[in-house]
Protein backbone atom coordinates (compact mmCIF):
# COMPACT_ATOMS: atom_id res chain seq x y z
CA UNK A 1 0.00 0.00 0.00
CA UNK A 2 0.78 3.14 -0.17
CA UNK A 3 2.75 5.34 2.67
CA UNK A 4 1.10 8.43 1.16
CA UNK A 5 -1.13 9.75 4.02
CA UNK A 6 -3.42 12.26 1.40
CA UNK A 7 -7.26 11.62 1.68
CA UNK A 8 -8.27 14.43 -0.34
CA UNK A 9 -10.79 13.30 -2.83
CA UNK A 10 -10.28 11.60 -6.35
CA UNK A 11 -11.90 12.19 -9.55
CA UNK A 12 -14.57 10.41 -10.46
CA UNK A 13 -15.91 8.38 -13.00
CA UNK A 14 -19.34 7.24 -13.77
CA UNK A 15 -19.89 3.30 -12.05
CA UNK A 16 -19.19 0.54 -14.53
CA UNK A 17 -21.99 -2.22 -14.15
CA UNK A 18 -18.87 -4.98 -14.55
CA UNK A 19 -15.05 -4.59 -14.91
CA UNK A 20 -12.57 -7.56 -16.47
CA UNK A 21 -10.83 -9.34 -13.81
CA UNK A 22 -7.91 -9.04 -16.50
CA UNK A 23 -5.51 -6.46 -17.52
CA UNK A 24 -7.47 -4.30 -20.55
CA UNK A 25 -8.21 -5.57 -24.02
CA UNK A 26 -6.11 -4.91 -27.03
CA UNK A 27 -8.13 -2.11 -27.86
CA UNK A 28 -6.87 0.17 -25.42
CA UNK A 29 -5.49 3.03 -27.48
CA UNK A 30 -1.71 3.45 -25.83
CA UNK A 31 -0.31 6.81 -24.54
CA UNK A 32 -4.02 8.71 -24.71
CA UNK A 33 -3.82 10.57 -21.76
CA UNK A 34 -6.83 13.29 -22.83
CA UNK A 35 -8.69 13.23 -19.56
CA UNK A 36 -11.76 12.03 -21.56
CA UNK A 37 -10.15 8.60 -21.13
CA UNK A 38 -10.88 8.56 -17.22
CA UNK A 39 -14.64 8.66 -17.46
CA UNK A 40 -14.97 6.25 -20.18
CA UNK A 41 -16.45 2.93 -18.86
CA UNK A 42 -14.02 -0.06 -19.30
CA UNK A 43 -14.79 -2.56 -21.92
CA UNK A 44 -17.24 -5.19 -21.22
CA UNK A 45 -15.63 -8.74 -20.70
CA UNK A 46 -18.50 -11.23 -20.83
CA UNK A 47 -15.85 -13.92 -19.43
CA UNK A 48 -15.08 -11.99 -16.63
CA UNK A 49 -16.62 -13.47 -13.23
CA UNK A 50 -19.32 -11.82 -11.71
CA UNK A 51 -20.66 -10.98 -15.05
CA UNK A 52 -23.63 -12.74 -14.97
CA UNK A 53 -27.05 -10.99 -15.43
CA UNK A 54 -27.89 -8.54 -12.73
CA UNK A 55 -28.01 -10.96 -9.88
CA UNK A 56 -24.75 -12.37 -7.24
CA UNK A 57 -23.36 -15.35 -8.52
CA UNK A 58 -24.30 -18.58 -6.67
CA UNK A 59 -21.34 -21.03 -6.49
CA UNK A 60 -23.37 -24.01 -5.88
CA UNK A 61 -26.90 -23.97 -8.34
CA UNK A 62 -29.01 -26.37 -6.31
CA UNK A 63 -30.17 -29.04 -8.56
CA UNK A 64 -26.78 -29.03 -10.80
CA UNK A 65 -24.57 -31.72 -10.59
CA UNK A 66 -20.98 -30.65 -10.19
CA UNK A 67 -19.21 -33.91 -10.71
CA UNK A 68 -15.39 -33.98 -9.75
CA UNK A 69 -15.55 -30.65 -9.77
CA UNK A 70 -16.76 -30.69 -6.20
CA UNK A 71 -13.66 -32.75 -5.03
CA UNK A 72 -11.58 -30.51 -6.92
CA UNK A 73 -9.00 -28.01 -4.23
CA UNK A 74 -8.72 -25.93 -7.53
CA UNK A 75 -12.39 -25.48 -8.53
CA UNK A 76 -12.84 -24.80 -4.71
CA UNK A 77 -10.38 -21.88 -5.22
CA UNK A 78 -12.25 -20.83 -8.46
CA UNK A 79 -15.61 -20.93 -7.11
CA UNK A 80 -14.16 -18.29 -4.21
CA UNK A 81 -12.64 -16.39 -6.06
CA UNK A 82 -15.81 -15.85 -8.45
CA UNK A 83 -17.67 -15.02 -5.32
CA UNK A 84 -15.81 -12.35 -4.22
CA UNK A 85 -15.19 -10.81 -7.33
CA UNK A 86 -18.34 -9.26 -7.88
CA UNK A 87 -17.97 -7.54 -4.32
CA UNK A 88 -14.10 -5.84 -5.17
CA UNK A 89 -15.34 -4.81 -8.33
CA UNK A 90 -18.48 -3.06 -6.74
CA UNK A 91 -16.29 -1.57 -3.96
CA UNK A 92 -13.92 -0.19 -6.53
CA UNK A 93 -16.02 0.97 -9.39
CA UNK A 94 -15.84 4.76 -8.73
CA UNK A 95 -12.45 4.45 -9.79
CA UNK A 96 -12.44 2.33 -12.18
CA UNK A 97 -9.90 0.20 -10.38
CA UNK A 98 -10.22 -3.48 -11.34
CA UNK A 99 -8.08 -6.23 -9.19
CA UNK A 100 -4.80 -6.10 -12.02
CA UNK A 101 -5.26 -2.52 -11.86
CA UNK A 102 -5.69 -2.21 -7.61
CA UNK A 103 -2.50 -4.99 -7.20
CA UNK A 104 -0.32 -2.40 -10.09
CA UNK A 105 -0.87 0.49 -7.85
CA UNK A 106 -0.22 -0.88 -4.62
CA UNK A 107 3.28 -2.50 -6.11
CA UNK A 108 4.58 0.52 -7.93
CA UNK A 109 3.59 2.77 -4.93
CA UNK A 110 5.83 0.30 -2.70
CA UNK A 111 8.81 -0.52 -4.67
CA UNK A 112 10.33 2.48 -6.28
CA UNK A 113 12.87 2.28 -9.85
CA UNK A 114 10.44 -0.22 -10.67
CA UNK A 115 10.37 -1.26 -13.96
CA UNK A 116 7.44 -3.13 -16.55
CA UNK A 117 9.38 -6.45 -16.94
CA UNK A 118 9.38 -6.29 -13.18
CA UNK A 119 5.85 -5.73 -12.75
CA UNK A 120 4.56 -8.23 -15.07
CA UNK A 121 6.94 -10.57 -12.75
CA UNK A 122 5.38 -9.71 -9.25
CA UNK A 123 1.96 -10.04 -10.74
CA UNK A 124 2.46 -13.45 -12.54
CA UNK A 125 1.50 -11.73 -16.29
CA UNK A 126 2.91 -11.63 -19.21
CA UNK A 127 4.97 -8.45 -20.37
CA UNK A 128 2.89 -7.46 -23.01
CA UNK A 129 -0.28 -7.84 -20.03
CA UNK A 130 1.52 -5.46 -17.94
CA UNK A 131 2.38 -3.28 -20.73
CA UNK A 132 -1.71 -3.02 -21.41
CA UNK A 133 -1.95 -2.30 -17.74
CA UNK A 134 0.60 0.24 -17.32
CA UNK A 135 -1.17 1.97 -20.61
CA UNK A 136 -4.37 2.13 -19.07
CA UNK A 137 -2.83 3.50 -15.63
CA UNK A 138 -1.37 6.15 -17.51
CA UNK A 139 -4.33 7.14 -19.11
CA UNK A 140 -6.04 7.43 -16.58
CA UNK A 141 -3.70 9.51 -14.79
CA UNK A 142 -2.81 7.53 -12.00
CA UNK A 143 1.01 6.14 -13.11
CA UNK A 144 3.60 7.86 -14.73
CA UNK A 145 6.54 6.59 -16.60
CA UNK A 146 10.13 7.90 -15.85
CA UNK A 147 13.63 7.32 -17.56
CA UNK A 148 15.27 4.70 -15.45
CA UNK A 149 18.68 5.95 -13.85
CA UNK A 150 21.65 4.01 -15.73
CA UNK A 151 19.18 2.44 -18.35
CA UNK A 152 18.96 4.23 -21.49
CA UNK A 153 16.50 2.37 -22.81
CA UNK A 154 14.19 1.58 -19.57
CA UNK A 155 12.47 3.56 -17.37
CA UNK A 156 10.57 3.62 -13.86
CA UNK A 157 6.55 3.68 -12.96
CA UNK A 158 5.69 6.16 -10.41
CA UNK A 159 2.46 7.25 -8.58
CA UNK A 160 1.27 10.29 -9.59
CA UNK A 161 -0.21 12.94 -7.43
CA UNK A 162 -3.76 11.81 -8.63
CA UNK A 163 -2.63 7.98 -8.05
CA UNK A 164 -1.04 8.39 -4.49
CA UNK A 165 -4.62 9.98 -3.37
CA UNK A 166 -6.58 7.75 -5.67
CA UNK A 167 -4.68 4.49 -3.93
CA UNK A 168 -5.14 6.13 -0.15
CA UNK A 169 -9.21 5.97 -1.18
CA UNK A 170 -8.96 2.45 -2.81
CA UNK A 171 -7.17 1.10 -0.35
CA UNK A 172 -9.61 1.59 2.66
CA UNK A 173 -11.85 0.44 0.00
CA UNK A 174 -10.14 -2.33 -0.45
CA UNK A 175 -9.64 -3.72 3.16
CA UNK A 176 -13.39 -3.13 3.83
CA UNK A 177 -14.04 -5.12 0.96
CA UNK A 178 -11.79 -7.92 2.14
CA UNK A 179 -12.97 -7.68 6.01
CA UNK A 180 -16.74 -8.61 4.76
CA UNK A 181 -15.54 -11.46 2.48
CA UNK A 182 -13.81 -12.98 5.61
CA UNK A 183 -15.95 -11.63 8.15
CA UNK A 184 -17.33 -14.96 9.03
CA UNK A 185 -14.04 -16.42 9.49
CA UNK A 186 -12.06 -15.85 13.15
CA UNK A 187 -8.63 -14.20 13.07
CA UNK A 188 -6.88 -17.95 13.47
CA UNK A 189 -9.15 -19.62 10.62
CA UNK A 190 -8.38 -15.91 8.20
CA UNK A 191 -4.56 -17.37 9.21
CA UNK A 192 -5.01 -20.65 8.64
CA UNK A 193 -6.83 -20.03 5.14
CA UNK A 194 -4.37 -18.13 3.73
CA UNK A 195 -1.42 -20.65 5.18
CA UNK A 196 -3.21 -23.46 3.32
CA UNK A 197 -3.16 -21.51 -0.15
CA UNK A 198 0.28 -20.79 0.54
CA UNK A 199 1.22 -24.51 0.66
CA UNK A 200 -0.24 -25.40 -2.98
CA UNK A 201 2.11 -26.94 -4.63
CA UNK A 202 3.96 -25.10 -7.59
CA UNK A 203 3.76 -25.87 -11.20
CA UNK A 204 5.82 -29.22 -12.24
CA UNK A 205 8.99 -29.34 -14.06
CA UNK A 206 7.54 -29.98 -17.97
CA UNK B 1 -17.34 -35.80 -14.32
CA UNK B 2 -18.60 -38.08 -16.99
CA UNK B 3 -19.99 -41.72 -16.29
CA UNK B 4 -18.42 -42.24 -19.40
CA UNK B 5 -16.73 -45.22 -19.21
CA UNK B 6 -14.79 -44.88 -22.59
CA UNK B 7 -11.23 -44.70 -21.97
CA UNK B 8 -10.38 -44.87 -25.98
CA UNK B 9 -7.85 -42.22 -27.37
CA UNK B 10 -8.65 -39.02 -28.04
CA UNK B 11 -7.44 -36.75 -31.10
CA UNK B 12 -4.55 -34.98 -30.37
CA UNK B 13 -3.54 -30.94 -30.68
CA UNK B 14 -0.34 -29.29 -30.95
CA UNK B 15 0.35 -28.41 -27.47
CA UNK B 16 -0.40 -24.64 -26.83
CA UNK B 17 2.25 -23.02 -24.80
CA UNK B 18 -0.45 -20.84 -22.87
CA UNK B 19 -3.95 -20.78 -23.11
CA UNK B 20 -6.12 -18.58 -21.34
CA UNK B 21 -7.90 -18.57 -18.16
CA UNK B 22 -11.33 -17.45 -20.18
CA UNK B 23 -13.52 -18.77 -22.49
CA UNK B 24 -12.03 -17.56 -26.14
CA UNK B 25 -11.69 -14.22 -27.10
CA UNK B 26 -14.33 -12.70 -29.76
CA UNK B 27 -12.18 -13.60 -32.58
CA UNK B 28 -13.27 -17.09 -32.70
CA UNK B 29 -15.32 -17.90 -35.89
CA UNK B 30 -18.59 -19.26 -35.15
CA UNK B 31 -19.87 -22.70 -36.12
CA UNK B 32 -17.19 -23.23 -37.82
CA UNK B 33 -16.58 -27.26 -37.67
CA UNK B 34 -13.64 -27.88 -39.69
CA UNK B 35 -11.15 -30.16 -38.25
CA UNK B 36 -8.35 -27.99 -38.45
CA UNK B 37 -10.14 -26.26 -35.97
CA UNK B 38 -9.22 -28.67 -33.43
CA UNK B 39 -5.81 -28.09 -34.38
CA UNK B 40 -4.73 -24.45 -34.29
CA UNK B 41 -3.51 -23.13 -31.37
CA UNK B 42 -5.03 -21.51 -28.75
CA UNK B 43 -5.27 -17.47 -29.42
CA UNK B 44 -2.81 -15.83 -26.61
CA UNK B 45 -3.90 -14.06 -24.14
CA UNK B 46 -0.99 -12.18 -22.43
CA UNK B 47 -3.33 -11.32 -19.10
CA UNK B 48 -3.85 -14.99 -18.16
CA UNK B 49 -2.15 -15.21 -15.25
CA UNK B 50 0.71 -18.08 -15.69
CA UNK B 51 2.08 -16.97 -18.55
CA UNK B 52 5.29 -15.21 -17.76
CA UNK B 53 8.48 -15.37 -19.29
CA UNK B 54 9.61 -19.20 -19.39
CA UNK B 55 10.01 -19.73 -15.54
CA UNK B 56 7.09 -20.77 -13.09
CA UNK B 57 5.18 -17.72 -11.53
CA UNK B 58 6.35 -16.82 -8.07
CA UNK B 59 4.25 -16.03 -5.87
CA UNK B 60 6.05 -14.09 -3.52
CA UNK B 61 9.41 -12.39 -5.37
CA UNK B 62 12.12 -11.89 -2.97
CA UNK B 63 12.86 -7.75 -2.03
CA UNK B 64 9.27 -6.78 -3.29
CA UNK B 65 6.91 -4.67 -1.04
CA UNK B 66 3.61 -6.46 -1.31
CA UNK B 67 2.13 -3.58 1.38
CA UNK B 68 -1.60 -4.55 1.77
CA UNK B 69 -1.52 -7.31 -0.47
CA UNK B 70 -0.44 -9.74 1.59
CA UNK B 71 -2.60 -8.94 4.48
CA UNK B 72 -5.59 -9.37 1.89
CA UNK B 73 -7.59 -12.80 1.75
CA UNK B 74 -8.70 -12.50 -1.41
CA UNK B 75 -5.02 -11.31 -2.85
CA UNK B 76 -4.20 -15.13 -1.16
CA UNK B 77 -6.68 -16.48 -3.44
CA UNK B 78 -5.73 -14.45 -6.51
CA UNK B 79 -2.26 -15.50 -6.16
CA UNK B 80 -3.01 -19.64 -5.57
CA UNK B 81 -5.21 -19.27 -8.38
CA UNK B 82 -2.02 -17.85 -10.40
CA UNK B 83 0.38 -20.96 -8.72
CA UNK B 84 -1.77 -23.80 -9.85
CA UNK B 85 -2.97 -22.43 -13.28
CA UNK B 86 -0.01 -23.36 -15.40
CA UNK B 87 0.20 -26.66 -13.85
CA UNK B 88 -3.52 -26.97 -14.97
CA UNK B 89 -2.72 -26.01 -17.91
CA UNK B 90 0.03 -28.24 -18.76
CA UNK B 91 -1.67 -30.93 -17.76
CA UNK B 92 -4.36 -30.33 -20.08
CA UNK B 93 -2.38 -28.89 -22.70
CA UNK B 94 -2.46 -31.98 -25.44
CA UNK B 95 -6.11 -31.85 -25.56
CA UNK B 96 -6.28 -27.57 -25.94
CA UNK B 97 -8.82 -27.84 -22.45
CA UNK B 98 -8.87 -24.91 -20.25
CA UNK B 99 -10.02 -24.35 -16.51
CA UNK B 100 -13.44 -23.25 -17.99
CA UNK B 101 -13.76 -25.52 -20.92
CA UNK B 102 -13.06 -28.31 -18.28
CA UNK B 103 -15.98 -27.24 -15.84
CA UNK B 104 -18.16 -26.74 -19.12
CA UNK B 105 -17.52 -29.97 -20.29
CA UNK B 106 -18.19 -31.62 -16.99
CA UNK B 107 -21.42 -29.45 -16.16
CA UNK B 108 -22.70 -30.51 -19.55
CA UNK B 109 -22.19 -34.28 -19.52
CA UNK B 110 -23.70 -34.43 -15.69
CA UNK B 111 -26.47 -32.41 -16.64
CA UNK B 112 -29.52 -33.37 -19.24
CA UNK B 113 -31.44 -30.93 -20.91
CA UNK B 114 -28.85 -28.09 -19.69
CA UNK B 115 -29.07 -24.68 -22.23
CA UNK B 116 -26.91 -22.57 -22.41
CA UNK B 117 -28.10 -19.84 -20.23
CA UNK B 118 -27.96 -22.65 -17.54
CA UNK B 119 -24.51 -23.20 -17.96
CA UNK B 120 -23.80 -19.37 -18.11
CA UNK B 121 -25.20 -18.99 -14.57
CA UNK B 122 -23.71 -22.00 -13.36
CA UNK B 123 -20.31 -20.91 -14.20
CA UNK B 124 -20.74 -17.70 -13.24
CA UNK B 125 -20.38 -15.77 -16.23
CA UNK B 126 -22.28 -14.10 -18.98
CA UNK B 127 -24.44 -15.58 -21.53
CA UNK B 128 -21.90 -13.97 -24.33
CA UNK B 129 -19.11 -15.72 -22.41
CA UNK B 130 -20.86 -19.54 -22.68
CA UNK B 131 -21.68 -18.71 -26.36
CA UNK B 132 -18.11 -17.99 -26.88
CA UNK B 133 -16.84 -21.30 -24.47
CA UNK B 134 -19.89 -23.18 -26.67
CA UNK B 135 -18.96 -22.09 -29.66
CA UNK B 136 -15.40 -23.16 -29.34
CA UNK B 137 -15.93 -26.52 -27.78
CA UNK B 138 -18.64 -26.94 -30.75
CA UNK B 139 -15.32 -26.72 -33.27
CA UNK B 140 -13.46 -29.00 -30.92
CA UNK B 141 -16.13 -31.49 -31.56
CA UNK B 142 -16.34 -32.30 -27.90
CA UNK B 143 -20.39 -30.63 -27.21
CA UNK B 144 -23.35 -30.66 -29.42
CA UNK B 145 -26.52 -28.28 -29.74
CA UNK B 146 -29.66 -30.01 -29.88
CA UNK B 147 -33.07 -29.00 -30.35
CA UNK B 148 -34.08 -28.98 -26.16
CA UNK B 149 -37.89 -30.65 -26.16
CA UNK B 150 -40.51 -28.52 -25.23
CA UNK B 151 -38.92 -25.06 -26.66
CA UNK B 152 -38.40 -24.58 -29.96
CA UNK B 153 -36.39 -21.57 -29.80
CA UNK B 154 -33.85 -23.19 -27.48
CA UNK B 155 -31.59 -25.95 -27.32
CA UNK B 156 -29.63 -28.71 -24.82
CA UNK B 157 -26.15 -29.02 -24.73
CA UNK B 158 -24.68 -33.02 -25.30
CA UNK B 159 -21.27 -34.29 -25.26
CA UNK B 160 -20.57 -35.66 -28.44
CA UNK B 161 -18.84 -39.23 -28.59
CA UNK B 162 -15.23 -37.56 -28.89
CA UNK B 163 -16.26 -35.42 -25.88
CA UNK B 164 -17.40 -38.08 -23.88
CA UNK B 165 -13.97 -39.55 -24.17
CA UNK B 166 -12.14 -36.49 -24.31
CA UNK B 167 -13.82 -35.65 -20.93
CA UNK B 168 -12.37 -38.92 -19.39
CA UNK B 169 -9.11 -38.65 -20.52
CA UNK B 170 -9.30 -34.86 -19.41
CA UNK B 171 -10.75 -35.82 -16.14
CA UNK B 172 -8.18 -37.93 -15.14
CA UNK B 173 -5.32 -35.58 -16.02
CA UNK B 174 -7.13 -32.86 -13.90
CA UNK B 175 -7.40 -35.18 -10.75
CA UNK B 176 -3.88 -35.67 -11.05
CA UNK B 177 -2.90 -31.90 -11.32
CA UNK B 178 -5.24 -31.44 -8.27
CA UNK B 179 -3.39 -34.11 -6.46
CA UNK B 180 -0.41 -32.70 -7.20
CA UNK B 181 -1.75 -29.07 -6.29
CA UNK B 182 -2.99 -30.07 -2.71
CA UNK B 183 0.19 -32.55 -2.37
CA UNK B 184 2.00 -31.01 1.06
CA UNK B 185 -1.32 -30.88 2.39
CA UNK B 186 -3.16 -33.77 4.43
CA UNK B 187 -6.59 -34.84 4.14
CA UNK B 188 -8.37 -33.33 6.85
CA UNK B 189 -6.14 -29.87 5.82
CA UNK B 190 -7.39 -29.99 2.39
CA UNK B 191 -11.01 -30.45 3.76
CA UNK B 192 -10.63 -27.39 6.12
CA UNK B 193 -9.37 -25.76 3.08
CA UNK B 194 -12.33 -25.73 1.33
CA UNK B 195 -14.43 -25.78 4.07
CA UNK B 196 -13.30 -22.27 5.09
CA UNK B 197 -13.42 -21.16 1.36
CA UNK B 198 -16.82 -21.78 1.05
CA UNK B 199 -17.56 -19.69 3.96
CA UNK B 200 -16.55 -16.84 2.30
CA UNK B 201 -19.07 -14.01 2.07
CA UNK B 202 -20.81 -13.21 -1.37
CA UNK B 203 -21.32 -9.70 -2.66
CA UNK B 204 -23.20 -7.15 -0.50
CA UNK B 205 -26.21 -5.69 -1.98
CA UNK B 206 -25.55 -2.35 -3.61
Amino acid sequence: MSPDPSDAPVDMAPRAAHMADTADPPSTPKNTRAVAARRKPLAHDPTAPGTTADSGFDPHVPDIDYGVLDSLVGYAIRRAQIRIYEDFVASLAQWQITPPRFSALVIVSRNPQLKLTDLARILGIARSGAVLLVDALEEMNLVARRPAPGDRRAYSLVLTPTGKRTLAAAKQAVIAHDAHVASALTAPEQATLKALLGRLAPPRAQ
